[in-house]
């Protein structure tokens, strides 16, 4: 294990959202500090953070200077420019490291870093070209989902096929841009496991959530998933897998789906997650505690389940339960956004069933 | 109840330490921010805060820029000076309340106020004049303590008495200061009940912790305390009453001595309290957070106990263990103070037992 980071050092944090957050809030529990980098104004995680630089990745000169204010370096979201982790890198430490963040930046790359590893994902087909295009909707089928290779999150840069005629329109709403053709996958449920692996290669799991999506965002994750005891083992596997393929350092997302025929991995993030926002009142450590400790080179806390959690997103015009919702017993976690939009996640809410 | 503050309000927090830090964090999770006032540099809480003033109580103008920069103030320690609460109050609302704090900024007032409610307090003795601490030393008999009536915490501002002829030297060090003479009271052992009450008179106590004193400082916190069914009852009964008399805004701490002839209250502190740090692993809604929505005008939290839990404190040398309790399951809470001094809190520890 590299050397822990002493208390009072500081953690830089690439990105200021409700992620970069609550980070800031695990780090000050541990007596570590926090500098957020964060191209738009008023950051939610610039409230909790000992200090905010407001700065786009192009800015080299400030990436510098925060790099070198700080003693490691992490993020929130996995699409930073790489010229930014470029001139990062050479100044301190990035965790997680440089092939988990291209892998997962890359729809085709993650495809064929889980294939490579034996796991099974949905059939897919690399799309370049309309000619390519034409030739995916027949081989992987309909229905299917074309999807941008990069830069895409909450169910952006994603096109439902219905049938093979879909796709010359699918594609010249791509505008060209590198892309994937899903074929759908026959599953029950899906779930995810929140995996974290420190610097010596200790791994450490949380019990799997079971996750509904609405408008291709994440609705809701409720603890424990159903799930046999061949499944969790499994899920658990393959993660433990993943991580230690990529020498991983930190916390991990990892999406699966349920089928007869065993779980299929739908998608990896190497952070913190969404769908482990319920460890923050089923677990004395929660994701955000455990990235802290992995990318700080501490040992990894005890994430082990005290309670049963349902964790609900609140989006959008969701807030307006929020006045109803601190008179029940749930536990609120608001993430400071000003302003209220569509589709914007605002807080979430952790329900003890 | 008053309007409950908006999501984006401003809490100022008067005192910078460790408990304005975690009520810092509290009302982030709540979408709400936090402004700091404290006269020391780099002060724990303006790590996890959006603001922070570096100003003496002195300073008029800086405590009127404070004031109008917030929605609602509260702190986190009760020896503020009267002058600067004057200029506050003028400005903003400040919660708990000044009756609350004016009791417990003096001993002999609190004891006034407590018994006046019908509760039992140790035997104790105004002592302002040499005169007066020979016939206290005479009336409360030893061993017994002699304690100023201002500004006395952890155990600072007291001296033992074993033998009445101690008093000439106790009073001397005491300087003119006036002080109360305490007699010892025979208890098996100390408990404290966390309560809270919301704007509207709503009352919530936590579950009653047991606490270890070393040195004059908290040692330790266990839940649940040892106690019948009977005090329990006696103990919330009695929280419930000295809030409502003092139509009290927030957390306090109340503690007492379990004696074979009922509970006797030692000590009310208009605050979050140092016994009440294990609510964070043990509930869902934490006692800081229980404070913020009070102070907040939010409705209480369900303050319900999920697990049982041993507090320690980490005070000065317990820092060294802190890289051996990173390896257990337990759970790290650490202020960010710079430097250990023998005597000084610098984190706390939750095990769950």
């Amino acid at each position: 294990m590299s050397n822990p980071l002493p208390l009072g050092a500081c953690i830089g944090i690439l990105g200021g959202g409700q992620l970069g957050r609550m980070l800031a809030v695990a780090a000050s529990r541990l007596g570590l500090k926090t500098h957020i980098f964060e191209p738009g104004a008023n950051p939610p995680a610039g409230h909790v953070a000992h200090q905010v630089t407001t700065a786009s990745y192009e800015d080299d000169a400030a990436l510098r200077r925060f790099a070198q204010s700080v003693d490691v370096i992490t993020y929130e979201f996995e699409n930073i420019p790489t010229s930014a982790l470029d001139i990062l890198e050479q100044i301190r430490p990035i965790h997680p490291g440089r092939r988990a963040l291209a892998i997962s930046q890359d729809r085709l790359s993650e495809k064929e870093f889980l294939t490579g590893l034996g796991l099974k994902v949905a059939p897919y087909a690399n799309v370049t070209t309309a000619a390519e295009a034409e030739a995916a909707a027949q081989s992987i089928g309909t229905p299917s989902i074309l999807k941008t290779r990069r830069m895409g999150y909450d169910g952006k840069g994603q096109i439902r096929l219905k049938d093979a005629s879909d796709m010359a329109e699918a594609w010249q709403a791509m505008q060209g841009a590198p892309s994937v053709l899903e074929g759908f996958i026959n599953f029950s449920h899906e779930v995810s496991v929140i995996a974290a692996r420190a610097s010596d290669g200790q791994v450490a799991c949380y019990d799997l959530g079971e996750n509904v999506h609405r408008e291709g965002i994440l609705h809701s994750t409720t603890v424990p998933a159903s799930l046999s005891a061949a499944q969790r083992m499994d899920a658990v596997l393959l993660a433990g897998q993943i991580l230690n393929a990529l020498d991983y350092v930190g916390v991990m997302g990892v999406e699966l789906f349920v089928t007869a025929d065993g779980l299929i991995v739908n998608e990896i993030a190497p952070r913190v997650h969404n769908s482990g926002h319920w460890t923050q009142n089923g677990c004395d450590i929660c994701q955000f505690e455990q990235h802290i400790r992995a990318v700080a080179g501490w040992p990894l806390g005890d994430g082990s389940r005290h309670s049963d959690i349902r964790m609900e997103n609140l989006i959008g015009a969701d807030m307006d339960r929020v006045p109803e919702l601190r008179k029940t017993n749930a536990a609120l976690h608001l993430y400071g956004k000003s302003e209220v939009k569509p589709g914007r996640k605002m807080g979430h809410v952790n329900f003890r069933t």
